[in-house]
């Protein structure tokens, strides 16, 4: 690599990335904005010095800790959903290799630096808030002779009315979520994930899906999906009394290689945008139970506004219709189930009829799929009127485990505890 | 849409966003990083006024000029291609009365606003740069009764040995070429401008793409392509006394309805990014003629320096090789033909085969094919080191026309002189 020098920035250290969002976040944004203003002809502004203030790329998310990154990490503008079956014959040892290697690429890229035989196809670039995710599936613990660990809580999903599930698109022995706000960023991640798991696993489905690009809305980022409809405002908060106990399984839990873990449901919910386009906005808003604009709910206030499920409107009807789906898929409504929801929209095209292939990769977080997304979509199921505009195409379940600390890798304690 | 107030800030006059790029930048994109650091938990930090100076949603490229947006604009970091065919019996009308609704829509989008019966997808958004660019395939004027007006320079393009091109995602009678710093800005304004062509037009293929995010990398934004390979160094640049010449049909040039346009050649190029990668990084810059890491030519400089196609190393080779992608390519082996290449790249996911289905969604501009893309083509068809890792799919030559005025629309001249 002699003659392809690593011209990366030297990655952040968590106080210079709080430096450069906080109080010497004008200076550093000010070279952002001429990069974006710069151009498509390199030769009229090249410049020799790399920028190390290009806070965009330059933001590097922590690989290590309690928790895994990617699960209350901010979203990100390009996300990458892998699943992937482990080759015949792989055995425990095999797969503890491959998350090994996986760990330690994946602590490479996210810190900005290139793994050693890097194919650089994202050189100059910094890590972009890159984080990778990785989850385990069912049916990765019987083909390495671990079935005695498999989580209860890693149960199949029961089937839902509304489902037509593809099985290709679904479950998977292995699980990468990739996340980074610069979409050459994310492909090398994969990439380079992809040629760690050579000869160990195989790719048994891959979906691609983008949020916002940070900047492009002066709101805070709550996503908007593809619906127009802001989403995820009723998530679990970090600052909540219960959000730890509502998302990650305890220290003291159950499997004890789940501590600081977390469960993933991945559902493909395609959206029938030419059907829901037809209503009018007003309408569209009835079936949500909060306004498109701004998010407030139909209750009255603003986003924020806990929405009221009683306020009646002077006409005697319900302010929140009994079908709408922020009624439907209320903790109030579930026995308290709540989830984290962190998605990506995605966008293949169109299909064969015409429609859009187009809608949410939904990613729910939560300590127990019992207590999250299992009762509320058991509700939504059967009375939200959302429903008729989505169809369900892919559905998976994964344990996340807890993140790890420096030196060791991401589900050491499954594979050799 | 009464409960649907446009919360979109006001688009901005070229001189505000002159201002929003110089002096007021560092204020303004404090703005943009705090809310990029913002997060996905809209209620911790959400905020009633939204802030103008969030400079990447903000930005807005002119609808209006000599030519029509999207070919010199800075390349985007999310786009989308879209080739409709006329609906049978369309005529000249239906074509007029589409493009007029086109022009109109587009406008109000790129300036930020929503037009009248917006389905509201992209709310709270600003323009992001969007830009959309309209073009008429050969096709379109036999079908409309135009044949008298069909440019010689819209003949079809000859056969390449190398190709394998897919009908069903080639050619076309109309095209669009949508462009947006913010990928939920451009889904909108593609499912915006296919609604309007409803009744008069259908899809008959559409691809999509991206750039690098504004701000990931410190570089000025030359593309690096899906290969890790800088691409568009040896563009033909705006300040170049020839740029105009060899990029737009002159204002008295034929025909005259192409005064001010340019031909944009569109080529689906699938890489071969496993074989690509077995390469070492060495020879892939053989292969190249170019460093990887810095896209300096191999004979020696920087980016910028002009490729001396002559040098000779130490042992008697060629510094360049003989069929390295740049030698073939440059304007000195092809009696000055030269073109400008503004691509995006894209990434579907992977083939039946394992391999990435992802590569270059290669669009060239010049004011006559064969003066540009077509001798260069057929050159690196025969010669090209880099072909063998290359797979043209898809192809497609579109006569885009000038930009208009406020009150036109764009392809007026053509459907109404």
């Amino acid at each position: 690599m002699s003659t392809t020098p690593n011209t990366q920035p030297e990655p952040l250290s968590p106080i210079s990335r709080r430096r450069l969002l906080g109080t010497a976040g004008a200076v550093g944004a000010a070279g952002l904005v001429a990069g974006g203003a710069a151009g498509a002809y390199a030769s009229e502004t090249a410049r020799s010095e790399p920028d190390p203030l290009s806070s965009l790329g330059s933001t590097a998310e922590p690989f290590h800790g309690d928790h895994q990154a990617g699960i209350t990490t901010p979203l990100q503008a390009h996300g990458h959903l892998v699943a992937l079956d482990l080759a015949p014959g792989a055995d425990r040892k095999a797969a503890a290799a491959l998350l090994r290697r996986w760990s330690k690429t994946a602590e490479e890229l996210t810190a900005g630096r290139a793994p050693a035989d890097d194919t650089g196809i994202a050189l100059d670039a910094g890590p972009a808030s890159l984080t990778v995710t990785f989850g385990f599936g069912r049916t990765f613990f019987g083909k390495v002779g671990l079935k005695d660990r498999l989580p209860e809580a890693l149960a199949p999903l029961p089937d839902f009315s509304a489902d037509a599930l593809d099985p290709r698109r679904s479950n998977g022995d292995l699980w990468l979520q990739i996340g980074a706000n610069d979409g050459l960023v994310a492909f090398h991640a994969l990439r380079a994930l992809q040629r760690e798991a050579r000869g160990a696993a195989r790719v048994r489905w891959q979906m691609n899906g983008f949020n916002r690009t940070p900047g492009a809305t002066s709101r805070p980022m709550t996503a908007r999906n593809l619906m127009g409809q802001i989403d995820g405002t009723n998530n679990p908060k970090p600052t909540d009394d219960d959000f730890d106990q509502r998302v990650f399984v305890p220290a003291k839990g159950q499997p004890a290689w789940m501590a600081g873990g977390s469960y993933a449901v991945v559902r493909r919910i395609r959206m029938l945008l030419d059907s829901w386009d037809h209503l009018s906005p007003e309408r569209q808003e009835k079936v949500i139970g909060r306004r498109k604009s701004d998010g407030a709910p139909l209750s009255g206030g603003t986003e924020t506004t806990p929405v009221r499920l009683d306020k009646v409107n002077a006409d005697g009807s319900l302010a929140i219709a009994g079908d709408a789906h922020v009624r439907v898929a209320a903790p109030a409504s579930n026995q308290g189930a709540a989830m984290l929801r962190r998605p990506f929209s995605y966008h293949d095209g169109f299909r064969e009829d015409g429609a859009p292939d187009a809608g949410l990769l939904f990613i729910a977080w939560q300590a127990d799929p019992m207590k999250g997304f299992v009762p509320v979509q058991r509700k939504l199921d059967r009375g939200d009127g959302l429903s008729r505009f989505l169809r369900h195409e892919a559905s998976a379940l994964f344990a996340v485990p807890g993140g790890c600390v420096p030196g060791e890798y991401v589900g050491q304690a499954l594979l050799e505890g």
